[in-house]
């Protein structure tokens, strides 16, 4: 009922399962929608182009730069991620809630663009929790779950930065917990001025 | 799964339905409870002592006063009412959420005394239906409605010293609405220093 659509700023370490809770979220509400961000990485098994990411090459990617395309965008493990504005800002205009999944810096940049979004930190129950979860990961070699799991630790830290926490110890209740933070942060008072005007009018 | 129980203070105008959406709210949530007033007045139709209010003599609630046993109180259309202050702090320190229905007034007065409650105002969908509800309270004569319509808009234009908005124009909506706030806010990292820490520790 708020007088616009929310911003949703959404971070958490790698193999928190952002993913998974994201997905439910956005098929289970419909006016909420997870903005598509443009990688340089390499897609991994059971990721979709067009919906997980664009997966696009390190060229174009930079040429987009150029173009003043994205709202922000970090190197992050050897690889670019970027989010792109023009969707972001055609979805807000439509008065829905959009959800930004980005890391730590990206995520910085976000609320100093939008003093007003909301953000999210997505915490796993305790680290071993995460390390296991990375390992159970095929795709990823001990290299790469090293480098994540000394990543996710500082990233983690960083959580205080955020409005709230949802700890993933159960996909049910996270997804209910983001949706929860949606729904209550729509009935803030300072997104209904013009509501209240209605009300205070209509006699 | 905040570090302490929550104090959320909740206003709204006369009539706007405020007890029925809190009797649900607490009857449907163990973690929830409103904490009974103080007042002078007079006892309505289907009010009961203990439960909508403690109803006292005014020497009484005087003697109370001076032995300093309020959280706040102020006068209103002739009557005192008052927050006891033992009860609230023994539920919060029980970990118990807990709700003050009080006036503006008496909500300025809580938000100094503790700065991180929450605060809600409940609206009516319009004055107009605001005052047919009022109407439709047989106990109350036309001179008790109109100074209730009166002090009713000078209440609703304070809202914006809210932190939340819920509009009751369905009383399950309102309900879940409130809910909704308090299950939110629990989330807010700030609340959330110590488990922010255990998930960090718990390697």
């Amino acid at each position: 009922m708020s007088d616009k659509g929310l911003l949703i700023v959404l971070s958490g370490p790698s193999g928190v399962g952002k993913d998974t809770v994201l997905r439910h979220v956005e098929s289970e509400n419909e006016d909420v929608n997870v903005s598509v961000s443009l990688t340089t990485r390499e897609m991994r098994e059971g990721e979709i182009n067009g919906k997980s990411y664009y997966f696009v090459e390190r060229g174009y990617f930079e040429r987009k730069l150029g173009e003043d395309a994205f709202l922000e965008y970090a190197e992050y493990g050897g690889n670019l991620y970027g989010t792109p504005k023009a969707p972001v800002d055609a979805m807000l205009a439509r008065g829905d809630n959009v959800i930004l999944e980005i890391e730590v810096q990206g995520a910085e940049k976000i609320r100093k663009l939008y003093p007003d979004c909301v953000s999210i930190f997505i915490l796993p129950p305790s680290l071993s929790v995460l390390e296991s979860r990375l390992r159970g990961r095929s795709s990823d070699d001990e290299e790469t779950i090293l480098r994540r799991l000394l990543i996710a630790r500082e990233e983690i830290k960083r959580c205080v930065e955020y409005d709230y926490i949802v700890i993933n110890d159960d996909v049910r209740k996270a997804v209910d917990e983001v949706v929860g933070i949606i729904r209550a942060e729509a009935l803030r008072t300072d997104r209904n001025k013009q509501k209240i005007k209605e009300v205070l009018n209509n006699e």
